[in-house]
């Protein structure tokens, strides 16, 4: 299978410390976080500022790539379902999306709500949020 | 910079073929296209079906990742503005985020809706779309 270079852009900074603590989703009670940005990508934070929706992308570092069925939810009781229609982050490619809002940005520090990443998780990418990009 | 190894686990086959013939956005009269998954995925794939609303993660390959600002939608009068504003192909991760409607599946290949990405673009994850996936 052929391999492409992801490089990190960003990590978060986050009380959530284990996976057993992470809500499913970020709207199930998911704590506010910092996104700690790399300097090498100064340029493209340059506008991105409080107030603004914004998805980013993360890569959960903690996961099985292996795992390509899952329980819905953890819930044995349901039968295991493919990951691509899940949002497990056990998958070929454990990229997570986290709708968030931009609370405060201090130079390469970017505070944000509900974020269900837990803390040392990359960041790979920082992009407006679906549907509100026609003028973009 | 750490670098992260992404898998490609699909491609697109469209009748787009230059960035020049790629509206900005999907919903601007993009093709119906079919991805056309890697073997190796086929249990992450299992409950893909016709109906599902997805987003798929391209990777655009053809992108600059060395531009940082870009004049949005291409407008030289429009001020130099940050790629994590924007939805600019060229970024120091080219990621693609797709929203489609999954048209048809026929074993490894997925025909979808709308989709903006060039022929023989690497796809690099399929998920349920944002907002829609409380009970996944």
């Amino acid at each position: 299978m052929d391999e492409l270079a992801l490089r990190v852009v960003g990590w978060v900074e986050s009380e959530l410390r284990e996976r057993a603590d992470a809500p499913r989703q970020g709207d199930e009670g998911a704590p506010d976080a910092w996104v700690v940005f790399d300097g090498s990508v100064r340029d493209a934070l340059a506008d991105v500022a409080a107030g603004d929706e914004v998805i980013l992308v993360s890569w959960f570092d903690r996961a099985d790539r292996d795992v390509q069925k899952v329980h819905p939810r953890g819930d044995q009781a349901r039968p295991p379902t493919g990951v691509f229609s899940t949002r497990s982050p056990d998958r070929p490619n454990p990229l997570g999306l986290h709708r968030v809002t931009v609370l405060a940005v201090d130079g390469l520090r970017v505070r944000v709500s509900n974020l269900e990443a837990l803390d040392g998780t990359p960041i790979v990418d920082v992009k407006p949020v679906l549907g509100d990009v026609a003028d973009r």
